[in-house]
């Protein structure tokens, strides 16, 4: 099939609220590692697949898949060594206290169970999220994603939901080189914890993106997960930490993103990377959570925890560990953040450089006092880069931040390629800023 | 690991919410077929997996997914002719408007988005379910089950969600031998939509399984389908079938369950057997709903779509058409409740068999006359029949229904052979019934 049958195919058998990326949409049929390859062959490189995070069709990945889905493929109501083996593994990773495991199909589905454990050990109802956040695509995470509920088609804010400012030490009301932005911008938390309970409605959670990526790639100031955390706890809430889209050591330092903010979350879930592609989340809380729920009802997931995603799961641990991953995300995006600050000496429209291992943004603006979003210009630079066979793409409430978000395969030298191609689109006249 | 060590892990690592099968559990480690197999080499033959649909590790779908796997998997935001060739098979098998597909990671998911459909399509928000139905294990789908919000750990029926009487023609008001039962059963449905609607809360969808599962496997008499449907049109809502059980075949006659009803659905979710394990699912609705849906908000699955579980799905397909598996269910499913309706005549404990191809119930009661529930024996009967090598498992609201529904190469000769072990289990003097 060519890209027009497909296309006419998708008109005809495909919601229309699926879009295609790219003004020419990309006709991909084959990857390896950091790659995507068309039907001509040509290569592209990927800067924003966090799914495929160990690398497109990683042969490790892909081995442990086929052996397991030949021998045996059946749900956890029987036992088996891959569920436990992988639940004792993945709980290695996290802070002590974080140890009894659920497994499910998605990032969506674990946020929906982390929503379901909260209120059933709290027995509260409301949330308190970030803005601009997205959790996924159920009703109920629609419902707590001012991403969602704020933007096109939405619904506006529901009432059992209570926004906190998103925590953007750029463009938010506490900014950089302000000591106390972190502590600041936790008092938001903290003012929407009172505020709920005076309504008569406290908290349930604050369920809040470690590092958020739909808002901007936004890195948080120093101590404002910790501080937001403690706030939480004294109003009696639980403290979901969501890492389906930042998690598994792609802040370079440490496996999961609350780590760096020196914050310990009471559940935390897991989706995107955790299968390098294959449908998996999970929710990993402490016992006396994992108790609480425990109430006489059953949860069941058909798929979650089956050998097949455990075994992928496990072989995804294996080669972050094997091939020093987690190392990987750090050096190249350093470099990756190095070289884009470099360009944005020479190139005023890159207004701000921000991000953890490999997991940057990079925010356009047309005048650095009024920070007016660059949106047409971001759109236009990323359909420009994927025209030099690079992938890149954009985010945040403006859609004006370059997201990158590579597998972590990624190289030092490819960051110096993107940082190069950037530097030629940029010159060219379009994106000049008075 | 042995079964203790697994136990010893399971108690630590994963949530006591989540229950193992048989009072002694299974250490299954192999699967082909209709057969799993114990680390001692012990064959079970697998009355209960729905899941597994073309039976355990079939080779064509294992081999699919490896290739596919190998290659490519990412997500459907490029073009790729999997997602639009499976989308046009999976139409293919459904009535004429159901044409646009959504693809998700479980049934869960589906019914979540069909919610979202229903309630986007028809600016509604109440919805009417049988009693007893189960949906999903999300917050929202747990709202819809009467299976879950009156079970153990239930918070009881939220105020948005109205029940209709299940229509169960042997325990329920109109029963067999009753000609208008599918109607009285249907008047059950019109009631809570009128219901709604005077209370200012108009449904925005009928959601019933088309063939109940974990109510006790209940056929709902002829016309009632149909009917039920005539009476949401009526009410301005929109019908939704829950094929996730009894979907791809499994009722013999026809792909799916509501066909059996001579009834039309406007959306079709789908789930467990679509990937033979693997974690997909499915939501299928008319051009209008979809374009009603597309408002400016994207719906987005990571997962959902992909190539691998679209050539996964495509291979099911392909399975089903190339072995004759709906065929098969027809007539090892009539083998089977012939059998069954035999064993019946001499073990009054068997009080009802009822069932469509592979989709079986067998209810258990003390008394034929009061139905007193034979829940303990059920139990007994099932934990029984495993130490034979046969896996049976129970449900409906007393769980005093045998639940047969094993993937669809299961033979006549199996079905003799269960019928047998149980006569000869019945036979033992736990299950006489005075």
């Amino acid at each position: 099939m060519n890209s027009d049958e497909i296309l006419e195919l998708r008109d005809r058998h495909i919601g229309g609220s699926l879009s295609v990326s790219y003004r020419r949409p990309l006709h991909i049929v084959r990857g390896e590692r950091q790659f995507l390859f068309d039907t001509e062959g040509r290569a592209y490189l990927d800067c924003v697949n966090n799914v495929c995070h160990v690398g497109h069709c990683h042969p490790r990945v892909v081995e442990a898949a086929g052996k397991q889905m030949a021998l045996l493929n059946t749900n956890t109501r029987y036992l088996h060594e891959n569920i436990v083996e992988y639940a004792q593994r993945l709980s290695a990773t996290l802070p002590g206290p974080l140890e009894v495991c659920f497994f499910v199909c998605s990032g969506s589905e674990a946020n929906e169970l982390a929503l379901r454990l909260a209120r059933t050990a709290t027995d509260r109802r409301d949330v308190v999220v970030i803005d601009s956040a997205y959790h996924g695509n159920t009703g109920a995470m629609v419902e707590l994603s001012p991403y969602k509920f704020d933007g096109r088609g939405g619904a506006g804010k529901p009432d059992h939901v209570h926004v906190a400012p998103a925590p953007d030490p750029y463009r938010g009301p506490f900014r950089h080189g302000d000591p106390d932005a972190g502590e600041r911008y936790a008092e938001g938390v903290a003012a929407q914890l009172t505020a709920a309970a005076a309504a008569g409605r406290p908290a349930a959670a604050f369920l809040a993106e470690s590092v958020p990526g739909c808002a901007g790639q936004i890195v948080p100031p120093e101590g404002y997960l910790r501080s937001a955390f403690e706030h939480t706890r004294a109003a009696g809430a639980l403290c979901v930490a969501d890492e389906v889209q930042v998690g598994f050591g792609r802040v370079g330092t440490h496996w999961w993103g609350f780590e760096v903010q020196r914050a310990t979350p009471d559940i935390v879930t897991l989706g995107k990377p955790i299968g390098n592609g294959h449908p998996l989340g999970a929710v990993v809380t402490t016992r006396a959570i994992a108790d609480a729920f425990d109430n006489g009802m059953e949860y069941f997931n058909t798929f979650g925890g089956n050998p097949v995603s455990c075994a992928i799961g496990l072989a995804v641990l294996d080669v972050i560990e094997d091939e020093g991953l987690m190392e990987n995300a750090r050096v190249a995006g350093e470099r990756f953040q190095a070289g884009l600050r470099e360009l944005a000496a020479s190139h005023p429209i890159i207004g701000d450089v921000r991000g953890l291992g490999l997991f940057i943004g990079a925010e356009l603006v047309r005048d650095p006092d009024t920070l007016e979003p660059a949106t047409a210009e971001a759109s236009a630079i990323v359909n420009a880069m994927r025209e030099r066979g690079i992938l890149l793409s954009t985010d945040g409430p403006f859609d004006n931040v370059i997201k990158i978000k590579p597998p972590l395969v990624f190289t030092a030298e490819d960051a110096d390629r993107v940082v190069s191609e950037l530097d030629s689109v940029l010159a060219g006249e379009a994106f000049a800023v008075s």
